[in-house]
Parts: C-alpha cells; structure tokens; sequence
C-alpha cells in the first residue's frame, strides 16, 4: 500500500488482553485477544499513524507490545500498571456460530481511567472500543475536533447502562454494533426499523455487523449492504468485528475523505480484514498479510456480489 | 417487459394450497398458497410461457385459477379431483423468524400421480417443486430435453426418503434449498463445505436461501451473494422462498440464455420478487407488480451493493 501524505490519524481505544478459548479445536490458553489489539494490528496495513490507548497487567507478555510497535504502531499510550491483564474465558459451540462466557477477570481493565496523551489528542479518527460508555464519553472530551468518531458497545452496557450509553451516542457519528445488540438497544427485531430508531439517538451512521450474513451501513445516503466471504475454513470467530472495525477505519485513514463512496470501500475493507481474522486463532489470521493478498481478497467481494444492471 | 420471441418455456410443478397463517397479525384462514402458486405468479412477469402442473380439490375456489390464466400462466394441467385441498395450518413467532407447522392436510395432493401433458413436455425450464423426490423424478422422466431443471426440497425429504432425493439430484441441474436444508443435506455445518459435497451429488449448481441474509449460489464459476434488501415492513414470509424461484426462473426463460452473467441476474430478481412477497399475505405482495416497480427494486439492490473496485 502506497503511503499517502493525506493519510488521517488513528486513535483506538479499547482493550487489550488474554483470552483462554474453548470450542472444536479444544482449549487454547493466553491467546492475544482484546479489541485494540485486534483494530490496530488490521489498521497498520492502511496507514502507520495509528495510536492505541489502553491498559495491560504485569502478567501481559511484552512481545506482543514489541510486535504492534514493529508494524508502526504508536503504542506509547498503553500502559502497564501492576496486576492481572483483562482476561477472558469463552466456549464456542461446535458449529461457532454461539459462545458462552466461562470467565471474565477485569484486572487492571476495572479501574482504569484513559486518558490521552497531549501528542494524540488531535487524532482526526476516533475508534471508541467496548468500554463502559461512561469512559467512552470522558476519553472523547479529551479530544480536540476529530472528524469521525465511531462507537462499538455490548449487551451488557445497553442493559445496565442505557442512559450513560445514548449520551454517549449522541456525542459520535458512526455506531458499529452486532445485529442483536442493535435490536437490544432499539427494542425492535426489524433491523430496518431498528437503524430508523438508533439513528434518532445522534448518530449519523450505524453499521450492523451480522457475522456470516455480512455487514450492513444505513445512514442519509441510504442503506449499504456489504457481503460476507463464503469460507470453507473458519477456525475462530473472536475478533471478527474487530477486524471488521480496523479495516473500516484504516482504510478511511488510508483513503483520506469520508465521502459515502469511500466509506462503501471501507466497509468491504472491514468484511476482507474480518474474513482474515476468523480464519485462524487469535491474531493469527491478520497477521503477516501482505498487500497482494488484501487486493486479493477486495477483488474477490467484487467478484462475489458484482452483477450486471439490466433494464428489463 | 417487453415479449422477446427467444423467451423459453417454463414448467412449474408443485402444490397449489390452502393455507391458514397465525401469527402477530392473528389468524388469517385460507390463504392463497402453495409453492406453484407462487412461483407461476411471479414468473409470469417475465414470460408468457408459464405452464403449471397441479392438483386442486372440490373446496378450491375457481377465482384462483382464472386469476393464474388471466395472467397468461397455462392452467391446463392443474387438474381439479374430488377431495380437500392440500392446507398447511402454521404459526410464524411473534418476530416472523420461525414458523411451526400446526397441520398438514395433504387431502388429493396425498395419492396425486402428476402427468405432464404432451404439449408440455418439451418445455425448456423445469422447476419441480418441493414434492416427494420419487415424484419429482417420475415427472423428470416425462420431460423430452429441459434444458434447464431445477429442484426444491425440504427437511422431510432429506430426512425420510434421503436415497429416493439423492437419486433424483443426480438427474438435475440446478439444487435450491435454504440454509437449514443444506445443512441437514451435507450433514455439515460450513455452507461453503455444504456446497462442495452437495454439488458431488450431480447438480452443477446449488442455491442457497438465507431469507433475510440473501441467497447464495455455488457453481463452477465459483460462488455468488445476492443480497436481500432490508425492509422496514415484513408481513408474511410465506412464499418468499418460492417467490425468489419464480423471479429466477422467470428471468432465465425471459433472457433466453443460461450464461454464469444471466444466472447473476436472474438471482437478484429472485431476491427482487422474494423481497415483494414478503411485504404482504398470501400472493398480495406480488399481485399488480408493474415493470416499473419490478425495476425500481433491481435498481434499489444494485445501488444496495455497489461499490468502487480500487486497487491498493
């Protein structure tokens, strides 16, 4: 990928961990897991100004900071205070299409307080990670004038923090949640309906992510629907929508506008990085990719969906 | 639409119904129904050389009949005998995600032996309907040299008379069948894997149905996504599936080729017609469809899945 001078700057926030992973392949401990981990690692293929804000334990191997480093990422902002790495424990059923959570030990992530550094606080992206939408909120304060700002969230915070989150939402442009938090969060199973509804709350792009069915944007420029690669081989799901965000927000980064054409392009991004992702364990999928195979993998989505229009 | 001479003639074999509907709008009794019912409607749209073979009883209300003819769909060989109708009694969940069959009443369709008529026999596209696959091959047996078949089943074939279905797939060209139903086919969760076994059975193509998540198509031409168009208003998915197999169809015998470019079409107007059916009960969403309209949805799903081929 060439580096263009008009590449935007990056700033991710979110977390950083250990996972133990159950399913078909058996249990696989201390996997490198975490959002930030995840959206970083795929946004350093589109652009090197990306920055991670986060937190890790004295138990987090250091390797894995030295290798997001190594590929240009700027990670001075994660900081490592004294105790346990977030760490989480899941099984996935034997077709991984449902997980359950066995574990989740916060650690250091539980009484954490980001804040940003004074050399990232005019990041022009801003990708708020999973967090509780309280802190989400008070790292965007941080910010000078960022130009995109998009949110991720979970069934935990639409629940037990509802009104904390849709401050929150009211504050960002882009909302990208799964399909079923998206009909959590609006009480509604038409999804159609349920963006019409989320979009009330602020912001002016929602983007569902539906696993295998692909993702969807709906914003004024109307709906978008991006396709999901048909794998024969999917080893582990964790970290898709993640991928799916690093590649979306790199490339808009990478691509330099925001206009709905570009943003249609990075939705495909997100779908090539996201097909990456499962295909392996942890970060595995997304990592030593080169250009050739991420235009590969573009040219096959083109491929898959493209039909001609016909006037009948 | 204009009536191209090259059009194809199209044979529709399967079951016209009864069918009482509950769901979140209630009961509604004697609807409409059947796969035929709803393939020859949507497909008379695109050619005039529709014929359907079916069996009717006495309780059949005749209107039906002349509505199909009044469309140009040969009604010839829907023969009525004395006896119940075929009536299907099912409840939808509250979200329209999940039906249950309450009864099945298969009255005259039970003991029904189809016999195509001479001057069908030599039609170009067969579609057999989902019918007991020892039937659907005694029909096959009866056709001169389609040059095109395809075939629908469902879970209680692929469970009770698995051999008898294997047999008859060995003889056609084209598979269509939800997600669930490829599943239990291949005995495999993967849908991409799926395919591959399910193609070494014979058809050189497999349509994959996903309802709201769009239809696949795996052939040697490698793999297609036709998406579905999010709608806001979903009455009915009762025939949907039956809807998307008449657009397909319907637009093969109307382009007048079978080339992997028409194929890519004729799915979109599957999804086009699927999309109609669903927005309202029984046939009423794709009653008084105009080419107008028709094209209007082709153009909403091209412009739903468009985007740029860059090179990175």
């Amino acid at each position: 990928m060439h580096q263009r001078s008009a590449h935007r700057s990056l700033l991710v926030i979110g977390s950083v961990a250990l996972d133990d992973i159950d399913g078909p392949a058996g249990m696989q401990r201390d996997l490198l897991g975490g959002s930030a981990s995840f959206i970083a690692r795929v946004a350093s293929y589109f652009t090197k100004k990306v920055s991670v804000v986060a937190v890790i334990g004295d138990d987090f191997p250091q390797t894995h900071v030295d290798e997001l480093t190594q590929l240009g990422v700027d990670t001075s902002a994660i900081s490592r205070v004294p105790g346990e790495t977030f760490h989480w424990v899941g099984k996935y059923s034997d077709d991984l299409t449902s997980r359950e959570t066995l574990d989740t030990r916060l650690g250091v992530f539980g009484e954490w307080q980001p804040k940003v550094p004074e050399a990232q606080r005019d990041a022009q992206l801003v990708l708020l990670g999973n967090i509780d939408p309280v802190i989400q909120l008070d790292v965007l304060k941080q910010m000078r004038a960022p130009a995109l700002v998009a949110l991720d969230t979970m069934n935990l915070w639409i629940n037990i923090k509802r009104p904390e989150l849709l401050a929150t939402l009211a504050k960002v442009h882009t909302l990208m949640i799964n399909d079923e938090e998206a009909r959590l969060l609006a009480q509604e199973h038409n999804l159609h309906k349920a963006a019409t509804a989320i979009l009330k709350h602020g912001p002016s792009s929602l983007i569902i992510k539906r696993g295998d069915a692909g993702a969807l944007l709906f914003h004024e420029g109307g709906a978008f629907a991006a396709p999901a690669m048909p794998l024969a081989d999917v080893k582990d799901p964790t970290g898709a929508g993640d991928s799916f965000a690093g590649g979306l927000m790199g490339y808009l980064a990478y691509a330099g506008d925001l206009s709905p054409k570009t943003i249609r392009t990075a939705m495909i991004m997100g779908s090539v990085m996201g097909s990456f992702a499962v295909e392996k364990f942890s970060v595995d999928g997304i990592r030593d990719l080169t250009n050739a195979k991420i235009q590969k993998r573009f040219d096959d989505l083109a491929e898959l969906t493209h039909f001609e229009r016909i006037t009948i």
